[in-house]
C-alpha cells in the first residue's frame, strides 16, 4: 500500500521532555524504527511530522540572538523542515542502507483570502508574560493570547489547497523513493496576481496537509501517529471506550470535544470520504498494528 | 546545456552586509533573476549555494537561546539548508510559475579517517574574544583559533566523497525540474562499519561539493558565481590582469596565492580536468556573459 504517515509532535518528543539535541536525536531514531517496520511489511512510505516544538525553539533562539537576525515564521518553517527531515531521513537511511531517501522542502498554498486570517488562534512558540507578549505583539506586528498563566503568540491556520512540490514527490514516490516532505503541514504561501509566492505567518494544520497530500498523491491509506493508542469516547473519564472504527458518513462530530484528536479525526475524515481509502488514528509503536486492524481507530466508508 | 551553479556567499549576501530577513531576502531575489536568466536561455540548472553566514547566525542564535536548546553543526547546516533552499526555491518559482523546482536536503559521505579531521582549520560561525572562545570550546569541545583580533571556532574541512541524494537529484534533473540541493557543501556524514550513518561537525567546501555534484550528474559545466568579475593575476596590485582561460594540464597553482579564488580554482580544475567538460568563475550578474566567454575566467581542456 501507498501510506502517507503523519508523525505528530507528541511521536517526536515525548510530552513535557525538553527538546534537546539528544531527545530529539533519539525520539527521532525510535520513530525511524516504527516507519522502517512499515517499509520491511512491503509498503511505499510518504512521511510528514509536526513542528510545534521545533519551531517554538527556533522562534525563541531567533528572538534572543543578534536583534537585525530575526526571522519570520515562514523562514523558521523552512529551518524546520530541514531540521527535523534531516533526522527522519538520516535515522530511516542508517537502518535501511540501500534503499533512497529524499527529504523535499514543502511549499502548500493557501487561499490570501482564508477567512482564518481574520481570526489568528492558533497558538505557536514559547509561553510569554503579560509584559512580554505586549512587548513582542507590538514590536513584530503579532496577535497574541492568553492560554492558561501565560500569553502566546496566535496565528492564522488557513486551509491548504495545492501542495506546490506535489508532482516532484509524485514522481519520486512513483520510482521507489522514501519521501520526507510536508513538515509542519508545509510552509503556507500565497500567489499574488502578478503570479509570485509570497510565504505568509501562518501554521496550516498538519494533519490537513497530510490528508491533502495523501488525496493528491493517490494514498490508499493516511495514518495519523501520536502517543496516544485510538480515538476514544468520553477520553479520560472512567467510561471511556476506545473506538475500533468511524465510518465518515455516520460521524457525528458532537461526539468528539475539541481536542487534540479532534482535527485529527476531521482530517481523517476528510481523506477516507471517498471510496477505497482508509485513514486511521493510533500510537507511533503501534504503527504496523494499526494497518492489521489490531490496534488504532481506522476511519473508513462502510466500516461496521 | 546541463549546469551546476554554485552561488557563493558573497552572491548572496554583500560583504559586510547584516544577515537581516529584510537582505536575505533581496539578494535572493536578485540571485534569483540571474539564475532565471540562464534556464530562459536554454540552460537547465542544478543549484548549490554557501551557507557561511547562514550558519553564522544560526549558531548565535543556538548559543543565545535556552542551554538546553543548543543544536551541534550538522543540524545547523540541515536548519540552513532549509532556509536558504527555501528562499532560492520561492523566488525562482515565483519567476517562473510554471516551471517545477525542488529542495532536497543533502548530506555528503566524507571518510572517518580523512586526515583534516587531525587538523581543523576552517573557520565557522561568529567571532568570540579570547575568553569567550575558551568558554565555548570547554563546554562543546570545539577547537578555536585566533583570527584577527578576535577568536573563531574552527573545524575540519574533509574532502567530499559521495552526495547521498545523488540518484534522487538526477531522476528530477532528468524530468526537467530545477533542483536546489548541497547547500552550504552537503551536511558531512560518516559511515559507521554497521552501515548506519552520523553527522559529524565538519564543513565541506562547498565548491569541491559542487564539483563532485556536477561530476555525478554527467554537467555540462560548472558555475561558480561570486562577487569577483573573475580569476585575475596579482589580484589587487595596479598590475593585475583578468585570465580569460585557465588550462587545467598547464596550470600551475604557485601562481595564484592561497585566498579566496583558490579553493574555486581547484575545485574548476578538478570538474574540467575530463575532457568534455568546463567550468567558469566569475560575478552573478554576469551568468550569461559569463556562458558566452565574454565575461569570467573559463576552465577548460585544450583552452589557447
Amino acid at each position: 500500500m501507498r501510506l502517507v504517515v503523519a508523525l505528530g509532535g507528541n511521536a517526536l518528543l515525548k510530552r513535557g521532555e525538553p527538546l534537546t539535541a539528544g531527545n530529539q536525536r533519539a525520539n527521532v531514531r525510535h520513530a525511524a524504527g516504527a516507519l522502517v517496520d512499515l517499509i520491511k511489511a512491503g509498503h511505499s512510505l510518504i512521511v510528514t511530522h509536526g513542528n510545534g516544538p521545533q519551531v517554538g525553539l527556533l522562534a525563541l533562539q531567533s528572538e534572543a540572538g543578534p536583534a537585525d537576525g530575526f526571522q519570520p515564521l515562514d523562514v523558521l518553517d523552512a529551518e524546520s523542515e530541514g531540521m527535523v527531515g534531516y533526522l527522519i531521513e538520516q535515522e530511516m537511511a542508517s537502518l535501511l542502507p540501500d534503499r533512497q531517501f529524499a527529504t523535499i522542502l514543502t511549499q502548500i498554498l493557501v487561499a490570501a483570502d482564508d477567512p482564518a486570517f481574520g481570526k489568528p488562534t492558533k497558538p505557536i512558540g514559547p509561553s510569554y508574560s503579560a509584559d512580554d507578549a505586549r512587548r513582542l505583539a507590538a514590536a513584530h506586528g503579532w496577535s497574541v493570547a492568553q492560554d492558561g498563566r501565560f500569553w502566546r503568540r496566535v496565528v492564522a491556520s488557513p486551509r491548504p489547497l495545492e501542495i506546490l512540490e506535489r508532482s516532484v514527490i509524485a514522481l519520486l514516490v512513483d520510482q521507489g523513493t522514501t519521501v520526507i516532505c510536508s513538515g509542519g503541514g508545509g510552509i503556507p504561501v500565497i500567489r499574488r496576481r502578478d503570479g509570485s509566492l509570497s510565504g505568509v505567518e501562518a501554521v496550516i494544520d498538519k494533519d490537513f496537509a497530510s490528508a491533502l497530500l495523501a488525496s493528491q498523491l493517490g494514498a490508499d491509506m493516511l495514518l495519523l501517529l501520536t502517543d496516544v493508542d485510538a480515538v476514544y469516547t468520553a477520553y479520560g473519564a472512567p467510561e471511556q471506550q476506545r473506538i475500533r472504527r468511524i465510518d465518515p458518513d455516520r460521524f457525528v462530530s458532537r461526539d468528539f470535544p475539541a481536542g487534540s484528536m479532534r482535527p485529527k479525526i476531521e482530517a481523517a475524515i476528510q481523506f477516507a470520504g471517498e471510496p477505497g481509502r482508509a485513514a486511521a488514528i493510533g500510537r507511533l509503536d503501534d504503527a504496523v498494528r494499526i494497518l492489521n486492524g489490531t490496534r488504532g481507530t481506522r476511519i473508513a466508508k462502510g466500516a461496521p
